[in-house]
């Protein structure tokens, strides 16, 4: 509708396989109703809306829309960024605010972490102090599953499924092989302090089988041990590890020294030093993987369920929005394990905001090196379902947005 | 048929996302022939006929059989060894000959590379001039695709499918990232000293597009000026690295000072190599990852054109080996790129075995670091079709076989 209010939406954070389902959830719903003017989103996340660089999502060519359901990445483009306590240096919100009033901005909808829902919080608060009239929704995306007040996170599901197909196939080559080759192969997975990823390693095989994950929620006192127990049991061990592990010291095992711009340790690396180790400690010849962006991009291999969540997700958040509601963010809710039943509520964002959700300890059997009954009944539905995705010539089809700029009101920013 | 005499079948080396699907064309063509009596499969390969350790593949359930079209890995078990050359010790020949008299094989069937071309080669050999009757097919493996005298190799289609819609989803999520996060991605891909994996790589985009393709084939003086045109072209860089990258002076970019049993140096860690230069030359911020074996057990996104070829050319051998052939492997022949067509026909195996088929001068452009549009016009039919993959509970379906062993006749063996 041509005079209601427009409504911006940003991705943030690192990207998952679903995430543009997400958008593609936002952009058809608030195509569909009457309380949304255009559709614009930020050119690389909050920093395109700092440097009024948006995206005109409503000329994009509808197929292309519905192709982001099939499409990795971030479409819009993302960013890492993380904006300064508007307590201590209000610059970033003001402008913020500039451009959702010069752009006609009713509704802000930003997707990502746990940072970013804290983002979208003090955005919403800066707003309402200000006399800014904007709706701020939350929407939840990361592949670590670590939001709180959801019952878990769009993009998990599809790294979930992907890590377990991984280890089911991997597994198979290993134990083909392990007579007169490799007898170790270490496997490594996000998840900066929550093993949720690693996790869903133990779905292929039960506790007694040749895998072991490593978990950093974990102390690795008797990893070897367990190592060598395997090899001696089933000829073969397959070890899925988290790259968030840590030594008793609490220091991740492979630092490189560098941080990101969240002042984060930029980690990967594990699987060599627990190969070497093992190498040195047990004779074994190792391989190792490291799965890295691989992972998270693996749309070819998205869970369904996954895949539904990230759409739903974004069209609750245009719903909530348009209803009013604000400082919210949809969760997902389970009503039931079996049949697997679930629907999405508003939860106020201050209940997710910097908190990070870790593997329970009843998901953890008693040793530290696999998943309980429990964890299981909870990860085996997230990857339920193959999510289609078309190919052509083999490779698989991707949108391709235009990205058209929408022209800018304001003089220069310098973020 | 009862008094026909037996086949034996044994998968040899690296395994691959569709080498059971060889071993279904085997057993089921084997089955279906009035000239062979009962199937046997060697455990572990070679090693399991050295030690007399037989699988009786007739005896297996015909659904499982039939699973073995989605089921990565070896299923009978595969090996690394190299015999020593008959004429300096012929004791294993020998040994082999016996296991064969044993248990009435009239065909022996060996799946591999090159290595085991020239070990098929020369067993027989060796039993011609023992006067032991057996038809001796090699059958054509390797994701290397690397084998003389075949259009490709069966295995090699699937990794150049996985490779290249992995650089299809990666580069996704690097563009959408790459503004403040990581500008150069490198995957690591197998390929020791042919870079027909890596080449794989580049079919998701033109030579102008943001991929480079680090090939073993080149030597690679202007590599980082190469990544740095394109990230000051495209906010980014992917880069497909081989494995076998080599310097100026021929030694491997990452050898770990490790021999596997073929005195094959044990690689891994180019990306690694790379991306910490590039960061020293470049300072852009990085991540890489390595494929390792999950490229060569994801049956899940197998290419059905190589499923179709491996399971042909196991059907193939039993037809050579039923018609008397000898000392021949089915080579796989193109009749045309577009529309694709193919068959087989057997050469001899002197013709294959222990030769090396690196990547074409023509497929490589001037600058060292794409595809030419040969090449593509090669590559493109091998990766064509999604081979189907059944999902349970989220997770792919594997055939697990009983492998019940055929009982010893013989003393045992050191091997």
């Amino acid at each position: 509708m041509p005079d209601a209010p427009n409504l911006l939406y940003a991705q943030s954070g690192g990207v998952t396989s679903v995430i543009n389902a997400t958008a593609w959830g936002v952009a058809t719903a608030a195509a569909a109703s009457p309380k949304v003017g255009r559709v614009y989103a930020g050119r690389n996340g909050i920093l395109g809306v700092l440097a009024e660089e948006l995206i005109d999502v409503t000329a994009e060519d509808k197929r292309e829309i519905a192709k982001l359901r099939h499409t990795p990445g971030g479409a819009f483009g993302s960013c890492r960024l993380k904006l300064t306590d508007p307590a201590k240096d209000s610059r970033s919100f003001e402008r913020i605010a500039e451009v959702f009033k010069a752009h006609r901005i009713g509704y802000f909808l930003y997707n990502g972490g746990n940072d970013s829902q804290d983002t979208t919080n003090k955005v919403a608060e800066f707003c309402r102090a200000r006399g800014v009239d904007v709706r701020c929704v939350g929407i939840p995306k990361t592949v670590d599953n670590d939001l709180a007040a959801t019952d878990c996170c769009p993009g998990f599901g599809s790294v979930a499924k992907y890590v377990a197909a991984t280890v089911a196939e991997t597994a198979l080559d290993v134990e083909s092989m392990a007579r007169t080759s490799t007898k170790l192969f270490i496997l490594e997975v996000m998840g900066r302090h929550a093993g949720w990823i690693a996790a869903a390693g133990g779905l292929p095989y039960p506790a007694a089988g040749p895998v072991i994950l490593a978990l950093p929620e974990v102390p690795h006192k008797r990893f070897f041990a367990a190592v060598k127990a395997k090899i001696a049991k089933h000829g073969y061990c397959v070890v899925v590890a988290s790259e968030g592990l840590a030594d008793a010291k609490g220091r991740h095992l492979s630092e490189r020294g560098t941080k990101d711009s969240f002042a984060h340790a930029q980690l990967g690396g594990v699987a060599a030093v627990l190969a070497e180790r093992a190498k040195a400690k047990l004779g074994v010849k190792y391989h190792w993987a490291l799965a890295d962006y691989m992972q998270r991009a693996a749309r070819h291999l998205s869970s369904q369920v996954d895949l539904d969540q990230a759409a739903k997700v974004g069209q609750a958040a245009v719903a909530y929005a348009t209803a009013g509601k604000t400082q919210v963010m949809p969760a997902i809710v389970r009503t039931s394990d079996r049949p697997y039943r679930w629907t999405v509520k508003p939860v106020p964002l201050q209940e997710v905001a910097n908190k990070e959700r870790k593997l329970p300890k009843g998901y953890v059997t008693a040793d530290g090196y696999y998943i309980t009954a429990a964890c299981r009944r909870y990860l085996q539905p997230l990857i339920a379902g193959e999510a289609p995705q078309p190919y052509r010539d083999g490779l698989p089809v991707h949108a391709r947005l235009r990205r058209r700029a929408v022209r800018k009101k304001l003089p220069a920013f310098r973020v």
